[in-house]
């Protein structure tokens, strides 16, 4: 089966696309389109959620799936740290769909955009024979042309992450495993992250703004396979230190592996950025406090594309990508089995 | 069922939107944005196609429906009178899909793209169960603001449309009947109007320009289904004189009813368009040579809602509302089984 890397290489060689306003086509986390006189450059970004691969409507409710549409392009837009501005949605409805449904799905979408500023300025409505299908693209403005792409690490560069990583995949085996309701403060966190992600806008506005940042994208599909696109992008490889990565832990207790969820697991929507190494202490200086925590978990190196996972200061093991490859058939299944494998 | 238009009017109703950087939201062919300074207005549409709901495999080839896929947004955006600019593409394709299918579908929809000056800038890939879907999303740039709306019909304007109407519904009738290889010329271009359909920006364009249209719309589900959508947008009825209709008449010979598929076939992509009376004669003697043919079809009258069928300059009958809707269950059936009732 061919993946989402190979298709997106296809078209980047078959059908490349050149002109002035566009600084940025297929391959970064959201297009950038810019304006003769305009200051500020359009971002573009769209993404599809399709039920039974990427959700399925019994481990949600409907304006959770909202919630959670509109934040996956909203992560987009935070990994450019581009403002959000307005979006549009194409639903696919199975016959049967209750009004109810679709207010409550438009409630969360609305909800959610509003509370990053994202208006729904439109969309389409279509039927569809055997799953709920959600297409949302979403419009961003960048602030005075600082925009950052996953090109633009150096070797050497200080490689960090927003957050804790692999909770949202910690959610998704609660939910597999029949855990729907929470009875604890990790379960609801992890049951939250999962169906509610809440997108880094703020901080890839800060990040982006900061003029300390070289690279950055948003962590939809695991470390294990983001990580490679950013080196790709930039011409690099890295390395990251087990030790550092910011696990959630509690996951230890129901029988998962907090390092494989953190590496592998998707949907965490978190930032991952690198920072020249002189710029590493003034960045966790100046900070924000009240943003999203920021960990350093290694560094960009030499060799293009390879990975390297750092563990107890000495053995060192390349990085399979085990992640969620949305294109890939049976990832779903293929995140489930990973995640107790480091 | 729950129709497209009442889901419209939900979200119009429980969630508005406004912005003073919002000039139209939800309700029209294209949302139109605008900034700060831009002399400009940015156009927003999105379209998403299902398979067996709006499109079949075997009736229609990758690269024919790449083109399809791009032209039913272009056509929102030539209804607008804006200048297509840019294009996202979020796709779920089924497993075992070949390269060569995938890239046949992106060479259609990159030059049909191309042709109309749109070019591609991102998209997503996502894997389906059980059908192929395309996600379009579309944006343009009006030139000088001079953009037209649904909306600003008044009693008594001059009725036009583009083109011939019922042609791409003779052509879905003749797939269905089979008939995959036209055998004839007029075979051959209702094959083509249903297959890659052409959308009408150049027309749009000029129309916009011209300073003399009260309102425009395309015609994508019908003209008994858009043009109450147009009346209802601009507080006004319409009426219809058959006489004047441009039938597709070759259809005649097939055992279709003309009359019925200009009424009520769906995926023409024509203009719909409004002029007041005292400047149709202007029109006509101005609007150039090398477009789409124009042709005043009727009248906006007096009434809300209420189209009026006009035969034999006698007989009047209100028309119903049998076009496709995308998103009631078995609408493809429904436009089948009309197409020979007027």
């Amino acid at each position: 089966m061919i993946s989402e890397n190979e298709v997106i290489r296809m078209l980047q060689n078959r059908f490349p696309v050149k002109s002035k306003f566009i600084k940025k086509g297929i391959g970064d986390d959201a297009a950038v389109i810019t304006t003769k006189n305009a200051g500020e450059y359009w971002l573009v970004t769209t993404d599809m959620l399709v039920e039974n691969i990427d959700f399925r409507c019994d481990w949600t409710t409907p304006r959770q799936l909202g919630r959670k549409a509109i934040s996956v392009n909203l992560s987009d837009l935070a990994a450019m740290g581009a403002r959000p501005r307005y979006f549009t949605v194409a639903l696919g409805l199975t016959s049967g769909i209750s009004r109810r449904w679709i207010a409550e799905f438009y409630r969360g979408l609305t909800e959610q955009g509003g509370k990053h500023e994202a208006l729904l300025i439109g969309g389409d409505l279509s039927s569809s024979e055997s799953g709920i299908i959600i297409s949302v693209t979403a419009v961003g403005e960048s602030l005075g042309r600082k925009v950052l792409y996953r090109s633009g690490g150096r070797e050497g560069d200080a490689l960090y992450v927003t957050g804790i990583l692999g909770r949202s995949a910690a959610g998704l085996r609660l939910l597999s495993g029949g855990c729907k309701q929470p009875s604890t403060r990790s379960q609801r966190l992890a049951l939250q992250s999962h169906r509610q992600p809440d997108p880094r806008c703020a901080a890839g506005l800060w990040l982006a703004q900061s003029g300390m940042i070289r690279c950055m994208m948003d962590l939809s599909d695991g470390l294990s396979v983001d990580l490679p696109r950013l080196c790709a992008a930039s011409g690099v490889g890295a390395e990251i230190d087990v030790a550092r990565l910011p696990l959630f832990t509690d996951a230890a207790s129901w029988n998962l592996n907090p390092v494989a969820l953190a590496l592998h697991g998707g949907e965490d929507f978190e930032l991952l950025f690198a920072v020249p190494d002189s710029k590493a202490a003034r960045l966790e200086r100046t900070y924000p406090l009240d943003l999203q925590p920021i960990t350093r978990i290694g560094r960009l190196v030499r060799g293009k594309g390879n990975i390297w996972i750092h563990r107890d200061g000495k053995n060192h093991r390349q990085l399979k990508e085990r992640g969620f490859d949305h294109f890939r058939r049976n990832a779903c299944k293929n995140q489930h089995s990973c995640a107790n494998d480091p």
